[in-house]
């Protein structure tokens, strides 16, 4: 006896490709899906509580977005519209803007206000049928403050009806009050943040922002071995603006992830190859920032080095929470097919958060977690740009109001 | 007695720029504005028959997308992803794609037909604060079929609380069976379309795509010469991949707007500044085509002509319908400030549709269109990525369902 069955769709399994299944039928038990296929070939004996109609719908799995930096305090719409009214970063820096006043914001924000100033970010992703979204920390940069952000983002998963991954992103920036002693924020990191972080259970990964402007490789890897210690899987912000050698650091560290890649090298491709981990490109801020050197695609999709897509939210470099843009920009901007764009917020999104075998794909035994669109075929989903084709979404079994 | 008062509210006016009035309120009378200003300067004796409570947010003039080609059937999704699949655009052609396809569809469909399939647009646009819309034919490229558009624009209007201009663009493309005639179908459009759909009062001004793809300046000028006869105003697709003196055309003919303008010359920015022709920008299909050559803002800012900022929404070149995006695109693509954005989709876009003294911006005795929004600047509506913090529209006054 089924718990519940959708008839009248068309489903992208996204097993092979699209895994289209035009006239299908998916069947929901225990919150998983526990038969699906054409609806012709429904078994003669099914039986089943419910019956939804799915009038017409395609339904994929619901969305992923495997990047973002989704909790904050404040927003920054401020700098933007300076930097166009031709006040110079410099300018916006030394009166405090930047990551800093996010930081600030941050640190200020209650607990609850956190949460409140983040909702509307949340609830946009979850009407364009997000059913699995990752969240970053990394504008505390102080213990408490990381530990609030990461608290925040738990508390999105029990109040929603979404999967909520957190990542650990201590080392982000450099706080303030360790101006110059970058290696000594890192002890800090080591030492102090993450391992309360851990204690706390807090965090299912740990990421660092690895730039000229942020950290070195070498305090990268020292990050990397504490996350390790505490039985943590480990990603990486690499190669945006510069090659070093992120990826494949990435990748010694079984890494799920290697993100933006703007500047990944062959070697580093390599190395992702072997280890499997999946390369996250971000083109909403390539976009924002107005980048011209374009993530090596044809080499990736070469080397068949499974390529995500996120939306990167943040208030800096892309104040996007949308996951059907991303996949427009993935297309439009960085030249993924529209197929390549849906498997990077589904199938290869669910591997970068290490949910490969749970989510991500309709298949028997996975979650039940669809969306259902008002679209004529899959790739309307990268095409349309700024309309939402979003008919429900079903999460964990249930229909998510 | 006014009919209503908003209270707890600021306003963007619009007026001299964003216009703010913090802790403000505006009243309504017979689907007009009665009254704006600060709360405390409410007069003491004012009587109203309700009052809405605005809950902190911004209110803003409802936004006006003026130009738009969102009465369409199908859509070209399919070679989108055959584009990105790596097929040629002459092969796509060979098999019957780009417009001819969407002209192809458009012709077939039924007027119910292709009402119900413009719809999403709509109310994609209406779910973005939209209060006034335009809408032009030119996919029908017949008399029946122009008509039919137009007809399903006109219904747009009828059937929902929007502000609808049609616009007939008849020489938007040589249909097939005037190939190599192109000044034969220029006679059919000035000698038996124009005046049919004319006598219909169908139209509200008229449009060419002035183009070497397109029409030539002379074949444009017939267009214009049969308008002016029938009364109606014109605007023209001017300047998007060449230069063609199209704007200075336009201006001669005291034209509502030119727009696109990526190639417009500084002979052409004089002409729209001394005729007060609308630049109406389109960054969506810049963005889409990945255009590289950037219309002459700064030099469209210095003379003062004023930029007004559309959507352009078509199954071809931009494929969205959003005006925040257009807006954020407007930004980010071709660095308007984000006032000058919001300009684009209020008082700008007004004058564009010859609208400028009954919608666009907050004034006593313009329409009571309001758009109220979940943000803490104006500049946020801009600044924003794909979310949408629209909270409700008011139009002619009344809370639209
Ligand atoms: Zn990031
Ligand atoms: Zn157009």
């Amino acid at each position: 006896m089924w718990d519940s069955l959708w008839i009248n769709v068309h489903l992208a399994t996204m097993r092979d490709g699209y895994g289209e299944i035009v006239d299908g039928a998916i069947a929901v038990k225990d919150g998983k899906i526990a038969w699906l296929g054409s609806v012709s070939a429904l078994p003669a004996d099914y039986q089943t509580k419910v019956i939804h109609d799915g009038q017409g719908c395609w339904l994929t799995p619901g969305l992923i977005d495997c990047h973002t930096h989704l909790v904050y305090a404040g927003n920054r719409s401020n700098e933007f519209e300076a930097r166009l009214n031709g006040v110079a970063y410099e300018e916006i820096a030394r009166q405090g803007g930047g990551i800093v006043s996010t930081v600030r914001a941050t640190r200020a924000a209650s607990e609850q206000e956190l949460y409140e100033q983040s909702l509307p970010r949340l609830r946009s992703s979850l009407e364009q049928g997000i059913t699995t979204i990752e969240i970053k920390s990394g504008y505390g940069l102080d213990t408490v403050s990381e530990a609030k952000m990461l608290r925040v983002a738990r508390r999105m998963q029990a109040e929603h009806a979404v999967r909520v991954r957190t990542t650990f992103l201590g080392a982000h920036a450099l706080p303030p009050e360790f101006a110059g002693r970058a290696d000594d924020y890192i002890d800090e990191v080591c030492q102090h943040m993450l391992p309360a972080i851990a204690a706390e259970g807090l965090a299912d990964a740990v990421d660092v922002f690895c730039e000229k402007i942020g950290f070195t490789p070498a305090q990268t890897e020292r990050v990397f071995a504490a996350a390790k210690a505490h039985g943590l899987p480990v990603k990486l912000h690499a190669e945006q603006l510069s090659d070093q050698g992120g990826a494949a650091l990435t990748a010694r560290y079984q890494g799920l992830s290697a993100d933006h890649l703007e500047y990944l090298t062959d070697s580093g491709i390599e190395a992702m190859r072997e280890a499997g981990t999946v390369a996250v490109l971000l083109p909403g801020a390539f976009y924002f920032l107005r980048e011209t050197k374009l993530p090596p695609i044809e080499a990736l999709r070469k080397a068949g080095v499974a390529m995500a897509v996120a939306s990167d939210c943040n208030p800096g470099t892309s104040p996007m929470t949308s996951p059907l843009l991303s996949m427009n920009m993935a297309c439009t901007l960085f030249r993924l097919t529209p197929l390549e764009a849906l498997q990077g917020t589904t199938i290869h999104a669910a591997k970068a958060l290490g949910l490969a075998d749970e989510v991500g794909s309709l298949e028997v035994g996975k979650r039940a977690d669809f969306a259902l669109w008002c679209i004529t075929r899959p790739a309307d989903l990268a095409y349309q740009i700024g309309i939402n084709p979003h008919f429900m979404t079903v999460f964990a079994g249930q229909v998510r109001k």
